[in-house]
């Protein structure tokens, strides 16, 4: 039986945090990344795109002797469809998120239809310490060295991308032509941040998931696992009772001694046996989550859990067993069931472990207060999270940090008469919807959200079969983004004509 | 003999580049700043002021342990005109430059009157390694120190201030203040980068004379020495005649070994025996460009000197006897002059030599191209620069950073549909202005140019006796910044109403 996510698709991008179950409360990257990392590369992802090295310094914002450091940071560059540099062609740009670039070359499609519809070149940048673009070679050596790993933080990386864009439009010859940058989830925080940052550089931005507002309380904490709730919820009251009630007998079951954790882990044939029964929620709620976050038109996950538990049921299963039918469904049958292939909870080696600790500090927890919560209670705790990091990693998280950098509160306020050229695409059934920005802001600065869609579907492969509001979205996406370029392209006439040398 | 320049006015926020006669092509800060760094501080100066220490972290950057490391920066607080928090009363913010705070609080007359019109809080920030804003304490270790000086540079002081404006909204509950943050020279540049980059906590930005545009050959490396030329030769033309001839009969008089240095030592009653003619090349420089820099309607310096220079003309002195008496008309009568007197170039101690070595790069020179020029050529020496840089601090220059972090190029096609609320004024009579803004960029980002102006007038202390055209220029910045608030408070209003949580 195959798992409901189809394996053709490749689930990056994606950000989940892991609530009470695991030994912290922590963030940790999701278990279809990781997947798709272990995958062996597709040989087709690179074929036919140009490879590149940019020399990197590793720290912007310093002018120490070790600044000057630098280490080789990947890009590649589709000249498939460009045109050229004469006719001032587009330049379209994925942004690298929290993994290797070829995961998000597969990933995102959405660049592809743009730099054809342009004929624009299309570029990729690889995020700093991810895929090959760790410094020093190694990731565990540059993840273990505590004066390394502070050089992993957005700021540079975004100082990153505004020096590999500033190359290879020197390198093409195409300083003015008009740069649209995108990405998904952390990829499309940085896409809009780096319209707002560097507006010289990127002409806009399509962000698309992307929670800039999960920070410093600016999103309630239970945001994310309500929806996931709801998803459920209003996919199958059954099922989701099911689920409600299962965390209570999972840990019923694992107090009683000594055979507990032994019955838990058959019963979920799990691959090594379970230490605790956190095991086995933090395996669960990444399922669910997971399902809820790419609850797309056409796999549906939810639905398939929902089914296989309420198949179950119908068969006097008991909740423990309609549970394991659920994970069963989502995750297809299996020989057993390893509780961390989504990674380990506090990898310190993980890059995006640290960025989470250190500085992407989402505040994401359940805190009671949701009466329709399918997830016991397990309220977000500074403080936890603080001595988890320092025992981590020695250093306190800096949870004001990307407030006081990129702003968040009273966005409309802020942005409304400030900027422009910004696309914040969500789908409503995503968790992380909660942290994103739904409503317009400008007349540039716009919201383009839709009530059934998941986690960053627009950037992803069109189908044949894709729902009518799918299309319509990114015909929304791509009809805002050619009025982007034309006025540009007006602009950039009446420049060379009139305005001369400033 | 007073000088021309009223004792009274304290002339800071200069930023001068010496071109062939120092030892190096370097910049160095002005006279008037470090005459007035030696004054006896005006006990007054922060008298009714609260002054404040705010822990600051060295880098905001980097999340290394070092990084977390801070230093005690200085912020003063003029409470006098303040309305208080319920009114969400204005926060009126001179940026400090690169000197101590108390130079800026004296200079900066603007602030005051837009405090008291607006019942606003004043605020002054001092910029780090200045002042009492120096990490570890003494400015010699701190400069000495090749890992601690690396920390000097505009990102991390636009941070400082970010985090520091923060800090005081919140301690004063003043969140939604509509904030107006103003500087001088180097101090306007940190103004208008500071509303680029941190829209959510400055409203609007007046950058009074901020030669954001003398960066990366945007412009051309004659403005500066051209406007000098140009207003002596329009104030004199036989002065200019004068000054111009002046340069080789220095030299001649320098190569007549081996009394010749003393010879010119004693006509010019300098201090110390002149090691070499590029000593007094150096000086006169100075005290020529920092005349036209400092053109003001009231001294008038330019005329005071070309009128010393023509009355000695017309008492047949020799051209030295008239540039002597330029001079002394400039400096005031002395019992003898200090050629270093606004500084040694190349001292590696001075925090502002550093900032222009390694980043604030502005290839300011005499090309040679500039027919009319009373200087002889120096073209910048890019070559130059790197090796003297290599030389008093083992790394390169940064060339590019400030275009490539803050943009530049095409000014006005990247930012007439982003961003607001700036306003870029200059007087053209200030030898900066030919790196400044001068045309309007959109409606909200606006260039307020004066024909006789000079370098940071407008934000000097008004006198009954300015001219017209310097009183309309006021106005107009206040009626900008007028028009910014209200349209604030209006959407404030609204967001209250209608916006909602984000």
């Amino acid at each position: 039986m195959d798992s409901i996510l189809s394996q053709s698709i490749v689930l990056p991008l994606l950000l989940l945090l892991v609530s009470s179950y695991a030994s912290a409360h922590i963030p940790r990257l999701g278990l279809q990344r990781r997947a798709s990392r272990n995958k062996p590369q597709q040989a087709s992802t690179l074929d036919g795109l140009a490879t590149f090295y940019y020399k990197q310094p590793l720290d912007h914002f310093n002018y120490q002797p070790q600044s000057y450091d630098t280490f080789d940071q990947r890009y590649v560059i589709n000249f498939k469809h460009w045109q050229g540099v004469n006719l001032n062609a587009p330049i379209i740009v994925g942004f690298g998120s929290e993994g290797d670039v070829e995961d998000d070359i597969s990933f995102l499609d959405f660049p592809i239809r743009l730099a054809s519809r342009y004929k624009a070149m299309l570029v990729y940048l690889e995020h700093r310490f991810y895929g090959k673009s760790v410094p020093f070679g190694s990731i565990e050596k540059a993840m273990k060295n505590a004066s390394v790993r502070g050089y992993l933080n957005s700021a540079q990386a975004l100082a990153d991308y505004a020096e590999m864009l500033l190359h290879i439009k020197k390198m093409f010859a195409s300083q003015t032509s008009p740069t649209i940058v995108m990405g998904a989830s952390y990829g499309g925080m940085l896409a809009s941040w780096f319209r707002l940052k560097y507006p010289h550089i990127a002409l806009g931005a399509l962000a698309s998931s992307a929670p800039i507002l999960y920070f410093d309380n600016i999103t309630p904490q239970d945001g994310y696992y309500s929806i996931v709730s709801k998803s459920f919820k209003e996919t199958s009251q059954t099922c989701y009772e099911t689920i409600r009630r299962s965390w209570a007998e999972v840990d019923r079951i694992a107090n009683n001694k000594p055979e507990g954790l032994m019955i838990l882990s058959k019963r979920f044939k799990t691959c090594e046996k379970l230490n605790g029964s956190d095991e086995l929620k933090y395996y669960l709620d990444h399922v669910l989550t997971s399902a809820a976050q790419y609850n797309n038109p056409h796999e549906k996950p939810v639905r398939g859990i929902c089914a296989a538990i309420d198949e179950a049921a119908r068969k006097n299963s008991d909740v423990i067993e309609q549970v394991v039918a659920g994970v069963v469904a989502f995750m297809g049958e299996r020989d057993c069931y390893d509780v961390f292939e989504s990674g380990h909870p506090d990898n310190p080696i993980d890059p995006f472990t640290w960025q989470e600790y250190s500085e992407i500090v989402m505040p994401i927890g359940i805190s009671g207060k949701d009466k329709d919560s399918m997830f016991p209670t397990a309220p977000f705790d500074f403080n936890k999270f603080k001595k988890d990091c320092k025992a981590l990693y020695g250093v306190s998280p800096n949870p004001h940090w990307i407030t006081t950098f990129y702003g968040g509160q009273d966005l409309k306020l802020i942005l409304h008469r400030f900027g422009s050229n910004i696309i914040f695409s969500n789908g409503l059934k995503d968790p992380y919807s909660s942290g994103g920005v739904l409503h317009n802001i400008s007349e540039s600065i716009v919201a383009i959200p839709t009530a059934e869609g998941s986690h960053c579907l627009d950037l992803q492969e069109g189908r044949e079969d894709d729902p009518e509001w799918l299309i319509s979205q990114r015909k929304a996406e791509m009809d805002i983004i050619d009025a982007w370029i034309s006025k540009y392209y007006a602009d950039l006439l009446q420049s060379t004509q009139t305005l001369g040398a400033h």
